[in-house]
């Protein structure tokens, strides 16, 4: 819940910037923290994903969306803070899609994808809804740590450990390499020779 | 069937302003008429949706659409008259859609949520599709209308009002508070200060 | 498989000439390579889809992404040769996006729809992540070689016919008239008029 509630607030802060209607602030917030858990549930088939039918997980991104779009100019600055968090819901996402897949009877490297395909696809729907290229696309180091956490989770669940060890490492494998990738400001590979378009 | 006409219009006539071909055209008047349906039986798992079990929902918009792309001077000429359709399809669609969620078992937040989606998810594809901001997001009061409809029908549904009760009261709902806010020009909150992207 | 491939490296194409990184070059390329089949098995509730049960899939668009972001310049000259086996790929997605509707018994024109999404679709998500507006928009016959290829092989399978002949009906079909497209340039029909947004 924590990580959709963050996860919510970035969605709402693109529709703030964007200036966008507030209940572009609730949609954009409410893909960004359920999008990616949406697109893993409906390709595995387990529809209707849990935030429907739990409406608790629903309430979560109206309030932080709500709050972004009042308390905006606060929420902004402390723009630093979000993308902490934002780091620790990448890690929660990325370890419980992927467990999610795994525990479904996927094999261990689409329940890879999957686990990154949670914790990136909101994120990449609320870039497009936006009506920009998504974030990720753009050398951040942020889809990689999440494949790598969920790829150790993955591999660890094949070794048969219990699911706190599981948990816990993918977790800070993702957590850890995001940071370091933020502090350091390491940058994904580019294309060679200049942009074309 | 009315709905998905008009909705396909709107759609189509999208297509012709952007100078697409007269595939997109159908593309779009497509999706705008039936992409709100499709998202919410994926979601629901009520795959595969009834517009593809049954062909005649599919020639609807292909012929909307063809329609459109051949006398669009005329279609833009009355783009009041297909404003006013426009609203009658968004309640319409909020009433189907939520009572649809009701009666596959969701809980009443969901379902009014997928009641709007239903409304409101095709022509956020279709802007999205032809490279657009979605219009619903932009300060017009088009979205919230479809939730309120949506939630009337919820609401009735769980006191045990008679389905045409139920259908009315959501209709009237969506469709009176969307003229209204034609009529009188009514803006949904934007976000204080100036746009900082 | 070849028609994966090659359909992932035209996503990868468009990442590198977009300038974006590492990680979007292999996001296009899986999502082009395998989006179109995916939306068919999501609307057709056959999930989760094949690709996600065979990881022998998944590997394919990886190495088109990594092969194209590496090789771009190269890759870049051989445009030509692309587009070339771009039109067997969608010749090839037309025919059995058409042919696993039909087995799933969905009926003649769903399933010549979905034949026509599972050679474009992928195409068409490749475009909006990459922020532009489906070059199938754009007037070039694309799609309607793939809804005449898939629309042959459901009147044939109808028709009683073998898979063979079926197939091999269809892929030609779709191959032919996309082919001569290119060589003489045909266009799809544009609008009337000048365009107004």
């Amino acid at each position: 819940m924590v990580g959709i509630f963050v996860f919510a607030v970035t969605g709402a802060l693109v529709a703030v910037r964007k200036h966008l209607d507030v209940f572009a602030a609730l949609v954009l917030a409410g893909v960004t923290g359920l999008g990616g858990g949406f697109i893993r549930d409906v390709l595995l088939g387990a529809t209707p994903p849990a935030a429907l039918e739990d409406w608790r997980y629903l309430t979560v991104p109206v309030a932080a969306g709500l709050l972004t779009f009042v308390f905006h100019p606060t929420v902004g600055r402390l723009e630093r803070v979000v993308t902490l968090f934002d780091a620790f819901g990448l890690a929660l996402f990325c370890v419980t899609g992927a467990a999610k897949a795994v525990s479904l009877g996927v094999g261990p490297v689409p329940a890879a994808l999957l686990g990154m395909v949670t914790a990136v696809g909101g994120g990449m729907i609320r870039d497009v809804l936006a009506g920009r290229v998504p974030v990720v696309f753009d050398g951040v180091l942020y889809a990689t740590p999440a494949l790598a956490g969920a790829a150790v989770v993955v591999v660890l669940d094949r070794a048969g450990a219990s699911f706190a060890i599981v948990a816990a490492a993918g977790f800070t494998t993702c957590l850890g390499w995001r940071l370091l990738a933020l502090v350091r400001g390491w940058r994904a590979p580019m294309p060679r020779g200049p942009a074309n378009v």
